[in-house]
C-alpha cells in the first residue's frame, strides 16, 4: 500500500466543506476592502527565494532541479512570488494596488501538530502607499478576518522596528550584528542580545535602555509615555509620530484592544517600519496564525522602490483554533436521495432528480440497484435532509413521498413544488 | 529581474476573477449530484505513478528527490492520488462515494499554446458501482458541465473498450502486442495497427474486421446495426447490450447527440469498459478538453476490488474555449470609491466605508491623500461603480455625493440608504 508523503495531508469531502467555508468567508472579507485575488506558479526560481534570505534557508525548502538543469523551489511563502509578479507585469498599473492570494506552501520541516510540510497561506500585499491611514486599514482588515472567521479568542501585537533600529544605530553597531540582534529579539533571547550588545562594545547605559524598549509592551497609554524616549533620542520623533497617528486611526476603525510591543520584530530582515503579529494563545507553541507589516523587496528584484506592506495567515492554523474553540461550521447537506420502488420508476426519478439539479438543489439517486431499507439507510448515510421514494403511485401522480430525515415526518409532494419545498427545508435548517 | 519559471503562469484579478467564476459553476453542478470536494497532496511518492504506467512517464513529470533520500513527484493528474486516498481511508465509506477535485498538475512538456507544465485539473471519480445507470449519470454530469459553463460548440464521443477488447483477443495477440495498438489506435495510427497485426500473424479477415470497428463512428442508430455484429462474434452480446443500456439511460437524460465511437481508447492501460471524450473544435490540436470511462486502479494500490469511473476535464482549455467563443464573464466590480475632499473628512469616510463593507459591499477609499479630482480618475481606473465625494457639507448632514461611473448622473445619498441604493446598483448591473 502506497501512502502520501510525510507532512503532507488528504481532506474529507466533511475537511473541505469546512476548508471552503473559511475560505469563502476571508475572501469575501478582503474583496470588501476591495483587494483582488492573484494566481502564482507552485515553484519558482530558487533564486528568488535565497536573493532574499541567503541560502541558509534552503536547508528548509523542497527544492530540485528541473530536466534542462533549471534550479527550482516549491515556494515557501507567497510574498516573494507576489513581488516577483509584479515587478514582471503589474508595476504600471494605477496605485494603490490591493492585491490577495491562497496557496500551498511547502517548508522541509519537522512535522508537529499544526505545522506541516505542505500549509496553505492566505494573504495579502498593499503596493502603492505607506501613509497611516493604509498601514491602519492594514491592521485593522487583519482583525476583521480573525472577527468575520468566528475565532473569539485573539491578541493583536503591534511593533514598530524603526524605533529600535534607530537606538540600536546610535551604538554603531555592524549590519551583520544588527541582523543576529533581531534573530535574537524576535526569540525572545534577552540573554544572548546582552552578551552580544557588550562583545560589539555597547555601553551599560545603551544596553540598559535597548533592554527597557524590549520591556515596552501594553495598550495605547503606552503612547503618550513613549514621548519622554524622544527627549534622550531626538531622531525617535519622526518614527513615534508615525506610529502614533497608524494607532490613532486604527482606534477611530475600532480597533482599541492591541497590545503595543516593541519586541515584535517578525525575524525576517525585509521588514521595515509597521511590524504586527496576531497570536490564539489557545494553540499554545503555534499561537501565530497571522503576521505582516511593512516591507522592502521590490528594488531587491529588480523593480522600482514602491512602499510595500502585507499579511500572511496561516489557514490550517486558524482553522484548527476555531475548530478547538468548538466553532459550528455550516454544512453542504445533501437536499435530497431519490429512491425508485421497482426499475419501472427510475425513469421518473431521474427525471425529477434532473429538474432539482437544475434548480441548484443537491440531489442523489440510489445508482445501486438496492432494495428501498437498503438505499435509505445509504441515503441517511450521506447526511440527506430528506429521503424521497417514488413507487407506482406516486410515479402515475407525479408525486414524491419525501421523508424528513429530522423529524421522522413523512408527507406527499406534488413534483412541481418540490424545489420550493426542498429550499425551505435547507433555508429553515441553516438558521 | 527574476523571471517566473518556463511553463508556468501568474494571474492577474481579472484572471482570477473569470477562474474563479468558472469555477464555482463547475462546483455548483457537481455538488448538485451529489459529489463532495476532497483535497490532496501537490506532491505524491513517485511509485504511485510508475506502478500504474511504467518507469517510461518519468520523462515527463517533474520528479526529485527530498531531503531524506525519498524519491517524489509533483503529480502529472490527480486520479492516482484520488484512489491511494481511497485506499488509505475510504474504503469503509458506505458506497457508492461521489468525490471530486480541483487542483494544479505538473507535466514536464514543451509549453505551447493551450498546453503548460503547471495546469489545472477539475475530476470527479465515481467508487463503488458500475450500473449502466450510474455510467450514463457520469456522462450526463460531464454534459451538463460543459453547458453550464457556457460552452456552445462541443462534441461528446463515447467508446467501448470491451468491444475491440473482444475481437481483439481472437487473434489471440500477446498483451504486450494488445498495449502498442490500442496507442495506434489512440493515435488514429491505423497503418501502423495494420502492420502490427499482419506483424503478429493476424488473419486478412480480422484485420478487415478490426478496421471496419474503429470505423464505426455515428449516433445512436449505429447500436441497432451492431447486433450485426453479435451474428460473426457471439462474445460480444455481453458487452453491446450494457453499451446499448447506457446509450438508453442518457437519452432518456437528454442526451441524445452523441457520436458512437470505438475507436475512443483514452491511451491509458488502466482504463476499462465504457470510455468517453468531449471535445472542443474550435481549440484545434488541443480541442480534448474532457475525457473519462471505467478504469481499475485500486487493486493496484492494494485495496479491495471496486467499480471505478470518473473523468477529468481541462479547466485551462475549457476556459480559453468560453474566452474564444466571446463569453462574457461576470466580473466582480469594485461598488463604490470614496474621496474624502480635505482631511477633516477622512474619520467620516472611514465610518461609512466600513459600515459598507459590514454589509458585504465591495469598498474602497482614497489611501494616498490625492486631491479629489486624481483620486477620482484612481476610482474610476478601479473599475468602481460608483465614486462617492464627502466634504463638509455631506459630514455635517450624513451624506455621500454619489457619481454613477456608468450614466455620470451624481446623487446625494444618506448614509442610512447607501447599502440599498449600492446593493440595487450591483444587481441592476449584473442583469
Amino acid at each position: 500500500m502506497i501512502s502520501r508523503p510525510r507532512g503532507t495531508r488528504d481532506f474529507t469531502p466533511e475537511e473541505m466543506d469546512r476548508r471552503d467555508h473559511l475560505l469563502a468567508v476571508l475572501k469575501g472579507t478582503v474583496e470588501s476592502f476591495g483587494y483582488g485575488e492573484i494566481g502564482l506558479p507552485a515553484f519558482e526560481h530558487l533564486d528568488l527565494f535565497t536573493l532574499r534570505s541567503g541560502p541558509g534557508i534552503i536547508g528548509q525548502m523542497y527544492n530540485f532541479t528541473d530536466k534542462n538543469g533549471r534550479n527550482l523551489a516549491l515556494r515557501p511563502e507567497l510574498t516573494a512570488s507576489t513581488m516577483r509578479f509584479y515587478v514582471n507585469n503589474l508595476q504600471n498599473r494605477p496605485k494603490p494596488q490591493k492585491l490577495y492570494y491562497f496557496g500551498n506552501c511547502f517548508r522541509y520541516e519537522r512535522p508537529q501538530k499544526g505545522r506541516f510540510r505542505e500549509f496553505w497561506q492566505f494573504g495579502v500585499e498593499f503596493i502603492g502607499s505607506s501613509t497611516s491611514l493604509a498601514l491602519a486599514e492594514l491592521i485593522a482588515m487583519a482583525v476583521k478576518l480573525m472577527d468575520r472567521s468566528g475565532l473569539r479568542d485573539f491578541q493583536l501585537n503591534i511593533g514598530y522596528l524603526d524605533i529600535l533600529r534607530t537606538v540600536m544605530a546610535k551604538i554603531g553597531l555592524p549590519t551583520s550584528a544588527l541582523a543576529s540582534a533581531l534573530v535574537l529579539i524576535d526569540k525572545k533571547n534577552i540573554e544572548g542580545l546582552e552578551d552580544l550588545l557588550y562583545e560589539n562594545g555597547t555601553s551599560a547605559k545603551l544596553v540598559s535602555d535597548i533592554l527597557s524598549l524590549l520591556d515596552v509592551t501594553g495598550g495605547i497609554e503606552l503612547l503618550e509615555e513613549m514621548e519622554g524616549m524622544e527627549r534622550d533620542y531626538p531622531e525617535l520623533a519622526v518614527p513615534l509620530e508615525r506610529f502614533r497617528k497608524i494607532c490613532h486611526w486604527l482606534v477611530i476603525m475600532g480597533i482599541d484592544k492591541f497590545n503595543i510591543d516593541l519586541g515584535v520584530v517578525r525575524g525576517l530582515d525585509y521588514y521595515t517600519g509597521m511590524v504586527f503579529e496576531i497570536e490564539a494563545p489557545m494553540l499554545g507553541a503555534e499561537k501565530q496564525i497571522c503576521g505582516g507589516g511593512e516591507y522592502s523587496l521590490v528594488p531587491l528584484f529588480g523593480g522600482r522602490e514602491v512602499a510595500t506592506s502585507g499579511f500572511a495567515l496561516g489557514f490550517d492554523r486558524l482553522l484548527l483554533a476555531l475548530e478547538n474553540q468548538g466553532y459550528v461550521f455550516r454544512a453542504k447537506r445533501l437536499d435530497l436521495f431519490l429512491v425508485p420502488v421497482s426499475p419501472d420508476d427510475i425513469q421518473y426519478t431521474v427525471g425529477v432528480a434532473n429538474s432539482l439539479r437544475t434548480a441548484g438543489l443537491r440531489v442523489d439517486l440510489e445508482l445501486r440497484g438496492r432494495n428501498v431499507k437498503k438505499a435509505m439507510k445509504y441515503g441517511n448515510s450521506l447526511g440527506a435532509a430528506y429521503v424521497g421514494i417514488i413507487g407506482e403511485n406516486e410515479r402515475n401522480r407525479s408525486l414524491v413521498a419525501v421523508k424528513d430525515m429530522n423529524s421522522g415526518e413523512q408527507k406527499s409532494v406534488p413534483e412541481a413544488d418540490l424545489v420550493s419545498y426542498l429550499w425551505e427545508g435547507r433555508n429553515s435548517l441553516q438558521t
